[in-house]
């Protein structure tokens, strides 16, 4: 197996943050260090480890903007439940990453969107299946392409919702930039793709009166003009 | 809709570090700033901002964890490929996360874990079924607990990097940790589960002379142990 760059670490690239960073997450773990917990203060921390306070500084903030520390009124700083996706949010944008991991990316989201029918047969709801229906209605009014983009964003949105899964839900939500970036970067390569042998409203009747393995394949080929190009 | 707390931000809650954050990502992005190009001084930005070096030094430090930013000698500052999973590597706590999250993650799992067929397929080779076959004959010389969870992290992980997929298979690996807790914690509740009428040789059978539907609806089987337990 080869090895990956993120798996081994340039030793020369950490800077003082850097260390105080983890050693900060590494004291949380082992002691078992939980949401609501007060945690020392800057100066303690810049003593403890023997740094500056602007390092141990730029290292709570570091974890600050993760969501895992937040300071309170007469309390301090204590340790709070992280936003789960707020540092993939903040990267990712389509014009610094690279065109392997934006194809790669796109891959997840056809495993994703296959992979979503248990879920989507265990939770879905008549009044779901309405609003997909409204969704296809409100599209056979309109033709231009940036409402094509919009009605796949509330389709397929509205897929992900059903799942009653917030973390899936809000993990397509972030990745939608970028699958909307590769679909239009293919299109200039190669025009727009052949439509589907199954569309929305395939989809729809078997979410309606079919399995939740007749939806894995309908998605499969839905998706598939997409994915050909992939390969 | 219920309006959710990532939705909507808390206006108090913003630090000068945190405005000054968006400044820069807002700038990259309003600037195609690309990896490779340098970006402004420290002092310069300061004086842009207008605040003081300290907070812009906090902004970068953020943007230098998520691997955005890169101090380069002799030429400074420069933007750089981020770590996509950077900062969700560094909030992957089970200790600090809800038991909402827990659980909504090991259902990301076996969304991934169905959704993968359609790669597998296109993908696998013969070195891989072998890989997976020697997996097998390794498990069944031993039977502790421990090596039990070290068996599925290796037989399930290779069906990951048989994808090809270098972010998906990273995605997994910074899971993994969640998985074992979720399926930990579930034991103590309820004790080992049943084991599947699908088992790993099954899998790989169907890999060698099956079809993606039919491996997408075995690991369906293969998981539903813990699915079940989930729903």
């Amino acid at each position: 197996m080869a090895l990956k760059s993120h798996q081994i670490e340039k030793i020369q690239s950490l800077t003082m943050a850097d260390i105080a960073e983890r050693r900060l997450l590494d004291y949380f773990k082992k002691n078992a260090v939980k949401p609501g917990d007060a945690i020392p203060k800057e100066m303690e921390l810049a003593e403890a480890l023997d740094v500056s306070r602007n390092v141990v500084r730029e290292a709570l903030s570091r974890l600050k903007m993760l969501g895992m520390i937040e300071s309170k009124k007469k309390r301090g700083m204590v340790l709070s439940e992280p936003d789960i996706f707020g540092g993939f949010e903040r990267v990712l944008d389509p014009l610094i990453l690279k065109q392997q991991t934006l194809h790669e990316l796109f891959e997840l989201r056809m495993v994703l969107e296959t992979g979503l029918a248990d879920l989507l047969f265990l939770r879905k709801s008549d009044a779901d299946i309405l609003e997909l229906e409204k969704i296809i209605k409100k599209s056979k009014k309109q033709d231009t392409a940036s409402f094509k983009v919009k009605h796949e964003i509330a389709f397929h949105g509205k897929l992900y919702e059903m799942t009653g899964n917030a973390t899936i839900t809000r993990f397509q939500t972030l990745l939608l930039p970028i699958f909307e970036y590769v679909v239009a970067e293919e299109e200039k390569l190669h025009g727009v793709p052949p439509v589907s042998d199954v569309r929305h409203s395939d989809l729809v009747e078997i979410l309606k009166s079919g399995t939740p393995q007749e939806f894995k394949e309908a998605m499969r080929i839905h998706l598939s003009p997409h994915f050909d190009r992939l390969t």
